[in-house]
């Protein structure tokens, strides 16, 4: 097929193109590489069927001319990745999710494109402690920009499939990490513990209880669902069945950095920053009835994550500055 | 209190203008006059406690101009109001109710204005027949820009309440008429019978069965749910039991208008244009429960509507053109 990823330079959309890749697909990626890093899709650079557009979604006419009717299958997963950001500067979600999905919708219908995979996330759901959100929960409340954005992405992904006869996979997933991780709790930690091994300050009380998943179940569940599901427009929750705290991953990183004597320090109140959803839970029947199970538990995508990090110079890089 | 009303010289905004004027606030509306007509305000243009300020909501900076941290509520009405070009031009909906969403909220934001009350539509559900949908229903599944468009403006002012501590009251109404409409198959059906009173075009199957409330009771619910609600948001479906079919409204201006031996037409399908959702059912207990019911009934609704626009010379003016 041919396949558009935006975002494609980003931790999940460069580990989603290398799968498209091995499986013989033509891949354009599309990234401002604002959050996304060339080098992770370096060894493609020589392959005829992949290519990448240094390009903002936003820019709908920039895009239109990046894109053509031949395309069978969009990943849009461009977006702002830094949840926190968004409470400072609510305009980064607003302008990378919400305007850079209508844009990417726009130029699809422009070329008759049908099929779009969105990647939007638990964030649409809101807070509401231990209650398992499925599908069908209502109504949703977001609290971040993050999960707003992306719930104003979802409704026009919805629109523009139901005007326009597009068919869409709509992906709800907890939070995501592996090998790439450009931000979040794993990464922050080793990066700040690179930079001081002697202390590590958590944000919030360090209970945050939520699902992690390794990006290569992430991927598994991507493609899995996007050629099994035939509904027009097609919802599912992504999530393990194991949870990890926020302390917890401390343990772990601080462990698995070979570290001891560190000193931990808790910021007041129990969210890491406002518009974090400190204990989340999602139902993921739909999904599992597809076949799919996560082979990582949360602790296990957590240990990967560390050992991936541990060998990756971004950090040493990012804990000199 | 001091209140804005945002699209405050369209159709429903200027008759909740009537009422908050004669309850003795100050009122300051805020329009661009797109859909909106000023002669809906020419009776309060000499009051003290009535400012109309011509300006489009999208423009933040004249917006913050225009509004100060005195403004103890906002009521965000400015919207596109025409479903059906929304599927030609899917960017007015994008811009007029998105976009506008986004600036209303960052304006709040910039004075610490704390109250926002979104009229937001049944549009966000999507097309399920004669299912019900209570608040709690999901996914939604908007199948219009209208309706996307509002369900992204819920979450963004979702978002902005929890990030920045506001309250806001989401209504998702069911069709409003009544005198002032400006749009909708009532004033449509008779300005093209004032235009040629022999022949009536019908916009699919005439079968498609909706609610439609008269705007004094919308008017009523508004003031009741923001007095009476007490949540951080509140959610509130506003339909009436009673339902009326696009046949059965034409049967009713038919003979309204005095006339008969119309010939009527249908075009192709069940829906009126594509992103119509073709019958829509609300369940509407939990404003009953604060104590709201419809005084008229769908059908009396529109036989108030003829009534009104039988002597507005509005529909004489667009007939002649």
């Amino acid at each position: 097929m041919n396949i558009v990823v935006s975002g494609g330079a980003g931790f999940i959309g460069s580990t989603l193109v290398d799968r498209l890749m091995a499986s013989g697909h033509s891949v354009t990626v599309i990234d401002n590489l604002s959050g996304g890093d060339q080098s992770f899709l370096a060894h493609h650079r020589d392959s005829p069927r992949f290519r990448l557009v240094v390009e903002d979604v936003r820019r709908t006419g920039q895009l239109i001319a990046a894109m053509g009717p031949e395309i069978d299958l969009v990943f849009h997963l461009a977006a702002n990745a830094d949840i926190a950001r968004g409470v400072e500067d609510p305009t980064l979600d607003f302008e990378h999710s919400i305007v850079a999905t209508f844009s990417m919708l726009q130029a699809m219908r422009h070329h008759g494109i049908k099929k779009i995979f969105y990647t939007s996330g638990s964030g649409v759901y809101g807070d509401r402690g231990l209650t398992y959100f499925a599908e069908s929960s209502g109504p949703l409340e977001p609290v971040s920009m993050y999960g707003a954005s992306k719930l104003g992405a979802e409704g026009l992904v919805s629109a523009f499939a139901h005007l326009y006869d597009m068919q869409a996979w709509i992906l709800r997933p907890a939070n995501i990490i592996g090998p790439r991780a450009t931000h979040g709790v794993v990464f922050d930690f080793m990066r700040r513990l690179k930079k001081d091994p002697t202390q590590l300050r958590i944000l919030g009380d360090g209970k945050q209880s939520k699902a992690y998943l390794h990006v290569d179940d992430v991927i598994d569940a991507f493609l899995l669902v996007q050629r099994k599901a035939k509904g027009q427009i097609n919802f599912f929750n992504l999530s393990s069945t194991s949870f990890i705290t926020v302390n917890g991953i401390a343990d772990l990183v601080i462990q698995g950095m070979g570290l001891s004597k560190v000193k931990r320090t808790h910021t007041a109140g129990k969210i890491g920053w406002k518009g974090d959803v400190p204990v989340i839970r999602l139902r993921n029947t739909r999904i599992a009835k597809l076949g799919w199970r996560a082979k990582y538990t949360s602790a296990a995508a957590v240990k990967a994550t560390i050992a991936a990090l541990l060998k990756d110079p971004r950090l040493d890089r990012l804990a000199a500055q």
